[in-house]
C-alpha cells in the first residue's frame, strides 16, 4: 500500500492574469482538494458568509494570532490584515490531503519558508500587451489604477524563477490541463512517498 | 514567446511491471515524443529492421564509439553490448524536442550524470505477488526464470528513491495518463525556461 503526506500548492499571478478564475474551475474539476478561509481585519461584504468567505476578526485578535504563530503567512492589503491560519493547513496535509492556496508573492514566499516542500506555481497571462488588454476589458478600474497595477505586475512577473511551475494562461481549458497535469505528476513524486512502498520495498 | 530545452524523460522498471506496453502507449499518444535507436552488437533477429528498431553493429565498432565517447549509456545483457547514440538525442533536446528513453536502472543512472536536468521514472507492479502474476500469466519463462526474474525485481525496486517519479501500474490507462502529466508538467517546470520568458522579463 502506498501512502503519502498531502501536497500544497501554491498559486500567484500578477493581477489580470486569471487566477480567480482558474482556482474557481480547480474546486469544481478537482473536487478533493482542501482549501483555506483566510482570517481578515477587513469588514465583511454584503453576501460574505463568515467561516465560508473569510474569518473576520478585529485586529488585535488577528496580532495575538500572529503572535502566537497560528499563520502560516498574513499581508497587509490597502491597509487590512489577511492571514492563513496554519492549524486547518497543517492538518489536511497530515492526513494526505492536497491544498491548493490562491497566494500573493509575499505570502508565497512566507510559505514557502514554512512548508518547503510546497508546490509554487505561477500563472501570467501570454505577455504584457496581453496583460493590459484584459485589465481595460475588466472595466473595473481607471487608466491611473490599470497602470499602476501593470507596473506591479512587471514587478511580480520578475519573481517568476522562484516559482516551481510556470503556466502562461492563453486559455482557461489549458491552463487548467496544466495545472491539473501538475497537481497529477506531483502527486507521483518519490520524495512525497517517504513513509510509503512497504509492500514493494525488499523483505527479507 | 515562450522557447525552452526540450526534457529527457527516462522510463525504467522491473520485469513484468509493463514498460513495453506503457512505450508503446506513450509513441501513440504522445507523438510529438522523439525516441531514440539503441546500437548493438547482438545478431539482427528475423523481422527487425535495421535503423529503425536497432542499429547493428560488431564488436569493434561498437567499442570504437564507446571509446570516442559517443554513447550516452551502454550495457552488457546476456552478452550482447547495448547503446544509446548521443548525437540524436542532443540534437532532438537542443531542438527542444522531448525525448523518451525505456533503459534499465543502470543505464539510467548513466543517463542521470551525463544529463542531470534528466527526469527518471520509475515504473512499478502494484505490488511483488501481482509482478510474481503477471510473470506466470506471460507463459514465456520458466519456474527458475521467474525466481530469477523476481530475485532481479526486488533488487531494483530497492533503487526506486533514485527516480523522480513512480508510476504504480494498476492498469495501463490510469498509468498512461500519470506519465501524461508528469511530461505535461515538467515542461512548465521554470527550471527548464532558462532562456525563455523574453516578452514577459521587465524591460526598461
Amino acid at each position: 500500500m502506498i501512502r503519502r503526506l498531502g501536497a500544497l500548492f501554491v498559486v500567484s499571478a500578477p493581477s489580470g492574469a486569471g487566477k480567480t478564475t482558474l482556482c474557481r474551475e480547480a474546486r469544481l474539476r478537482i473536487p478533493e482538494l482542501a482549501y483555506s478561509v483566510s482570517v481578515t481585519t477587513r469588514p465583511r461584504r454584503p453576501g460574505e458568509i463568515e467561516g465560508t468567505d473569510f474569518r473576520f476578526v478585529d485586529e488585535p485578535t488577528f496580532r495575538a494570532m500572529l503572535d502566537r504563530g497560528e499563520l502560516a503567512e498574513w499581508a497587509t492589503v490597502h491597509g487590512s490584515l489577511y492571514g492563513t491560519p496554519a492549524a486547518p493547513l497543517d492538518l489536511a496535509l497530515r492526513e494526505g490531503r492536497d491544498v491548493l492556496l490562491d497566494i500573493d508573492t509575499q505570502g508565497a514566499a512566507q510559505l514557502r519558508k514554512r512548508y518547503p516542500e510546497a508546490v509554487l506555481i505561477f500563472l501570467v497571462a501570454p505577455s504584457m500587451a496581453e496583460l493590459e488588454t484584459r485589465l481595460h476589458e475588466r472595466r473595473s478600474d481607471g487608466d491611473v489604477e490599470i497602470a499602476r497595477r501593470l507596473a506591479r505586475a512587471r514587478e511580480e512577473i520578475a519573481l517568476w524563477k522562484q516559482y516551481h511551475y510556470l503556466i502562461v494562461n492563453r486559455d482557461v481549458k489549458e491552463a487548467m490541463d496544466q495545472l491539473t497535469a501538475i497537481i497529477q505528476a506531483e502527486r507521483c513524486r518519490t520524495s512525497r512517498l517517504g513513509l510509503a512502498l512497504t509492500d514493494l520495498e525488499v523483505k527479507e
